[in-house]
């Protein structure tokens, strides 16, 4: 291990901003057509360089006039003038409005010479003698025209600098003639993936040796764009010095800003770090922030760089705390609205480590509508966690426990993140999953019955979803049940002659089990309890995988011989199935969470569960 | 005029929605390169395929050890291992971990063969005999380390139907591998531009035939991008039938739906209702709201057709109230977080027209921080409407009457609507213009001086630009001053030889005034007045303007030989200038609204006036 990783003098938080903000990433104005500019931020004031309208126009469809001749009229005095002419919107009138005369008008029309008012035609009829208007009432100089440059003014300020364009100041530059938009230009932001164990999502995986997608770069892409700088992924580096040192210059020589990221190896990071410190300008290394840790900032060439941490939400909270602002200064971007809301904690969190911590939480709305906070944590690395959390909460050095109830700030991760709108946790249920697919924005925590009932008592989730003998030991009503046949999972044909329970014990086949949190497990245990089974006795019983078709999935890879599961697993991936029972899976409110609308839009979409375990054998609905 | 524009039985809002819901705009679902899919929305559930890490992986930097072999150890009785080899991350263990042995791991590497846990470097220290590591703590088995499928288990659900992607649910598909993402289509929506009067942005205007800009199409193709749908736009047709009905079938043919929108005269009006009656299929025809008689809903060919108002507030307003929401749901968009404040109306509004009318509106915040509400009304047509207002207030068909200080709902243009941060209303003075540039949204209504004033009085402005005699009648302070100098402005060399105010009474040149709002106006009679000169005696003394730069560009274009304005206005478009005397521009803060942020900022930018003026000859600053 090298002394890179000693990080010496972390940084301060509000350091780290400064050295950012310092690196000046903010590119050339550009000028981009009429049609393409929305969503850009204007470079420099636009003053208007025409009259809008460019001429008097009526604005109602009626007969321009002179106003006196109509003074005096009214419904029943009328004023008779004769009609000298029409014009027409887009034409040139071809005749003038002479002293007791009137020209017919539509909307838009240029006021004819002589003309100084419009009377609406709703205010006239037709008189008797041959083409002669009779006027209702009386109008002023001015009535329904709209003068040259009333609505703006040639010279007029129309604009300012740094004006975010949207469908209404497009609008406004139509009207203005503005077909090519000066506006702030984009930066350029390059994003390099190192690391030996990196694969390209769609490149299978070699599991072997290690390889896992990478997720980093798609991310941290996708966070660039959406703070108004354009993204550019560069092909995959490995550890290499020199193939990386190449790929970190072309990028520098392309781009505002270098972000490197993707990889959680030391030797990629050391690599990352030596190159900037000879080929560049090493400005901050590490930040005494959890996760920030690893964070380098630095220059490289012409361009900016930072480095961010390898783990996925630790890569996308640095990026949000410290680079995207700078991304969108330099874009012109306004910052966001403050995207942060309050809540109570769900439980308890520890810290001791001296540095400030950015804790990932997920938020519910309790029963009241108020928040609930929760810790998520599933271990350094999880990808789930990015859409299992809603937010950090900012835990300073000195803080080192925040008890259970204690009313915290989230810092969401975008200004449209909301809770869920049902928070579910257990059992891990095919059925239940196609289920959700008829709610919008639901959550499932798929981490076991019992985790279900532990975070139940927390008073966290809006539904349990469970299996198996235990009990939730909490009053709850059930939205749904059914049941699901399970067994013991062999490979097909059962070369084994596997038959039942006690065919495990002792045997040489290598079994593979569920987690203890799996009501599944609970109902296997029970199992073996009333058959006098021994766990002992079966090897590989200590051996669990977390989910329903874990096990199916390790057996169908030759990983073990027998495994724990459904028939419905057993069906989808062609493998034998020895049936030992059905299991009972429910559905559970939260007692204070059934008027939630999330939950009954849960309730509705448990009504047509029957229509969707057609494709699920061993699954029936009562 | 056509008996189209009765509209008998107007449809009710209500009614209108059901009939755009009705119309069924959705495409297929479509396929998009992971790289390219943020901001759409999955159309399909996606399942995990593999296992999320595909292996058991060290999650720290350490050693690889049997977890019982470490039983006992502490820091003063630390166990001491032979390392036997190494393992990195994205390499093939070459190596099992014995009974009694260990292997140096590096986070993200795969657990070797026999090993059951890590032991991070920090616990560990080399010890004397070659190659031995001492582990001064015990370990459990499955510490630090991360199972095969702990993150996400092939067969889970990962994301559901429906789901935005954002980049942290573009990190959970990279991780699974997903390269080719499943997501919602976006409905093709062609923007049709009618009417003979209408000119593309960026061509030249003929102003005596009428001809305007082209502001619906651009304003509502970006509508349209903004709701998640993809905007076609087609070349301009006239008025012509058969031109029309051409481009109408063609979008019909390639696009989803079909809005037509631009003209605001009835002859083009007319040919799009029939070429919908005739050709298509004519679902409705007018909604009693304000702004909506017009619209139309039909069919023609495979696609929907919706036809806006003519005027750009009214398009855009009848767009978002009931088409936005149709494309929102064919792409599968949420609704936008409800976009609405309330605040109290800063004037009264009266109407009574005896159907529901959406009243565009503008919002500032007052000292308090309280939201005031003001309508925006500059005339059918005005564009600049589109950037003034904020929102539409709804008031409904019996509601003839709004008093001030009523507190009303604003429906805002979207969700990111903010006041302004300074409000300013009064002169329209360029130094003030350019000051702005110094300011984030700032709003200058250069509505005059007296119109300053009044809504001063209205308690409506942050700040009032004043210039000419006149008194606010309220208790300001001012915030800064200068001066402009002002005359007669005249074609190049004066060929009138007009020497000063005598000149204008009763001399055959036409002059051209400015509008009695403005200071300057003001500035101008007392000068007259002063001068014994009357008014009635100057032809041309009635014909008014409205900004600054106004008169002269009359003058420029030869339709008057004289004008009112500023040294500046002449020196920029080349005109001769008869000085007569030099204004004070005051910029007064009203007194509530001293502590407002926007007014700070506006202070500081006029500090740097000075810097301004150097373009702005006859200007001078204390």
């Amino acid at each position: 291990m090298t002394d890179r990783k000693e990080f010496r003098d972390l940084a301060s938080p509000a350091e780290a901003h400064e050295v950012v903000a310092s690196l000046d990433i903010a590119p050339d104005p550009e000028t981009v057509p009429l049609a393409e500019c929305r969503g850009r931020v204007l470079a420099e004031r636009v003053d208007a360089g025409i009259d809008v309208p460019g001429f008097d126009r009526a604005s109602m469809d009626g007969y321009a006039v002179r106003a006196r001749d109509t003074f005096g009229a009214d419904e029943t005095d009328p004023v008779v003038l004769p009609r000298v002419g029409t014009v027409h919107a887009g034409t040139e009138p071809d005749v003038d409005v002479g002293a007791g005369e009137c020209v017919e008008i539509s909307t838009g029309a240029v006021l004819p010479g002589g003309a100084d008012a419009v009377v609406p035609v709703e205010r006239t009829h037709e008189a008797d003698e041959s083409d002669g208007v009779a006027f209702e009432t009386a109008v002023a100089p001015g009535d329904s025209v709209m003068a040259a440059g009333a609505d703006v003014a040639a010279g007029e300020r129309a604009l300012g600098p740094d004006t975010e364009l949207t469908p209404r100041e497009i609008g406004l530059l139509s009207a203005l003639g503005v077909d090519e938009v000066p506006v702030r230009g984009r930066p350029t932001v390059g994003v390099v993936s190192t690391g030996d164990e990196l694969v390209r999502p769609g490149e299978a995986l070699d599991h072997g040796a290690g390889e896992i997608h990478d997720v980093n770069s798609y991310t941290v892409a996708a966070a660039v764009e959406e703070a108004g700088g354009e993204a550019v992924l560069y092909p995959h580096a490995g550890d290499d010095y020199d193939e990386l040192e190449r790929q970190l210059r072309s990028a520098a020589a392309e781009c505002d800003l270098v972000l490197s990221s993707g990889s959680t190896s030391a030797s990629a990071v050391d690599v990352v770090y030596r190159v900037i410190e000879e080929r560049g300008d090493l400005l901050l290394h590490g930040v005494s922030i959890k996760p920030g840790k690893p964070m380098l900032v630095g220059r490289l060439g012409g361009a900016a760089y930072v480095g961010l941490p390898g783990y996925p939400v630790s890569a996308l909270t640095i990026f949000r705390t410290f680079v995207a602002p700078a991304i969108r200064d330099a874009a012109g971007r306004p910052d966001p609205e403050r995207a942060s809301v309050t809540g109570r904690l769900a439980s308890a969190e520890r810290h001791g480590q001296g540095r400030t911590r950015l804790v990932p939480v997920g938020l519910v709305a309790d029963g009241a509508g108020e928040t609930l906070v929760y810790p998520v944590d599933k271990g350094s690395g999880a990808t789930t966690s990015l859409v299992e959390a809603d937010g950090v909460v900012e835990m300073d050095a000195d803080t080192d426990y925040l008890a259970a109830g204690e009313t915290v700030t989230v810092e969401l991760f975008s200004p449209a993140v909301r809770p869920p709108a049902v928070l579910c946790v257990g059992e891990d249920d095919p059925l239940f999953a196609r289920a959700l697919d008829g709610v919008r924005d639901p959550r499932y925590l798929a981490a076991g019955t019992r985790t279900g009932f532990r975070r139940l008592r927390d008073g966290l989730p809006d539904v349990v979803v469970a299996s198996g003998p235990d009990d939730p030991g909490e009053a709850t009503a059930e939205l749904a049940a059914w049941t699901r046949e399970w067994g013991l999972l062999v490979p097909a044909g059962n070369p084994d002659d596997v038959a039942g329970l006690a065919d495990l014990a002792g045997s040489e086949g290598r079994f593979v089990n569920r987690t203890t949190a799996s009501g599944l497990r609970a109902t296997f245990d029970a199992a073996l309890d009333d058959a006098g089974v021994d766990p002992e006795e079966i090897s590989g019983y200590e051996r669990t995988v977390r989910a329903h078709e874990s096990p199916a999935r390790t057996v169908a890879d030759g990983g073990a011989d027998v495994g724990l599961g459904l028939r419905a697993s057993a069906a989808k991936l062609g493998l034998g199935f020895v049936p030992l029972g059905e299991e009972r899976v429910r559905v559970l409110v939260n007692p204070e969470r059934r008027e939630k609308a999330g939950v009954a839009a849960l309730d509705a979409a448990l009504d047509g569960l029957a229509g969707l375990v057609a494709d699920l054998p061993g699954y029936e609905t009562a």
